[in-house]
């Protein structure tokens, strides 16, 4: 029987820099300030926050999640995006911009018009390999995750990926969180198609 | 085979109040304002809304919904959880008050102390009694509702709640319709356990 059992930690609303961005929005040289190592091994929560900026509001205290990447990329809740004013922002994974939508952070030193970046994140298992041996799931395969007790739910369309760079964990934002009645550190079953 | 497909339509934190209270918080003689007709059959939005509070912070601009009810009762989202300080309020079907939480109303012309009423919402189906006839369900069944396309979910435990006062409308929350990327005016399909 492969197993099953994961945990699912929640993400709220984040901002993941270049190193070019993030100059521009502190000042040259800045370097990001770690103040919580997250589960995925290297990544880390950061002291800076940053403003973010949409056509029609904006969201103040989004936090920087370190290190810097290549390309700065904003993941909001689902239920941000009236606030901001930009109905149809799609969901995608980290890093596949591709008809993300524009957007404007506001950091201490500067101001950036960013013209894509902003998604909302889609929900998904992180695996190492040996990880993703023992559930029988390859990468980018699409699985079901099933949550919560009282509040319970199965959620569809779950994105598997699988680096040597990952560690077991599943994310899921606050919405899906606050829907199923979860907190960071549950667990959740992963349920093949 | 029996029907499945409901409208499925999303409620924000919203607050249902006696007479007594509404007099309380308003002033004597005070008339409900209707704005909109809600789907069920006699409910009705209204102009007046009131600030709830809870030990750690409150919530402006909570909408009554009338008509007036025999007890007053407050459906709070589970993303207000932590802004009230409320952590452990139950999740309960509307009227089902035993274990609900104390909370504070404050109104234009007064503020209440109740020493219950405050829930989450549980989520629900209203049928008449066609309807559950039609989807083979019975009052009080607990059923999976699946709804949601790219972000789509199976919600469990939804009640089924069957009188002749109800029309067929599925209620889901903001958190809910968040977590699944749909709005009000969606379609969900009914599973039977």
């Amino acid at each position: 029987m492969p197993e099953t059992r994961v945990i699912v930690n929640l993400s709220n609303r984040h901002i993941h820099v270049s190193k070019e961005d993030l100059a521009a929005l502190f000042g040259p040289g800045h370097k990001l300030t770690r103040t919580k190592d997250l589960m995925q091994p290297g990544q880390y929560a950061c002291e800076e926050v940053v403003t973010v900026r949409g056509p029609k509001g904006s969201l103040d205290n989004i936090r920087i999640l370190g290190p810097e990447r290549k390309e700065t990329q904003c993941e909001i809740l689902a239920s941000d995006v009236f606030k901001l004013g930009v109905s149809g922002c799609p969901t995608r994974e980290s890093g596949q911009l591709d008809g993300s939508f524009p957007f404007e952070i506001i950091g201490p030193a500067g101001t950036l018009k960013k013209t894509r970046g902003l998604i909302i994140a889609k929900r998904h298992v992180h695996f190492d390999p040996e990880s993703a041996q023992r559930f029988g799931v390859a990468d980018k395969e699409l699985v079901s995750l099933r949550v919560g007790e009282e509040r319970a739910a199965v959620f569809e369309n779950v994105v598997c990926r699988v680096s040597e760079s990952y560690a077991l964990e599943c994310h899921l934002d606050f919405d899906e969180g606050n829907a199923v009645g979860i907190g960071s550190g549950s667990h959740g079953t992963v349920i093949k198609k």
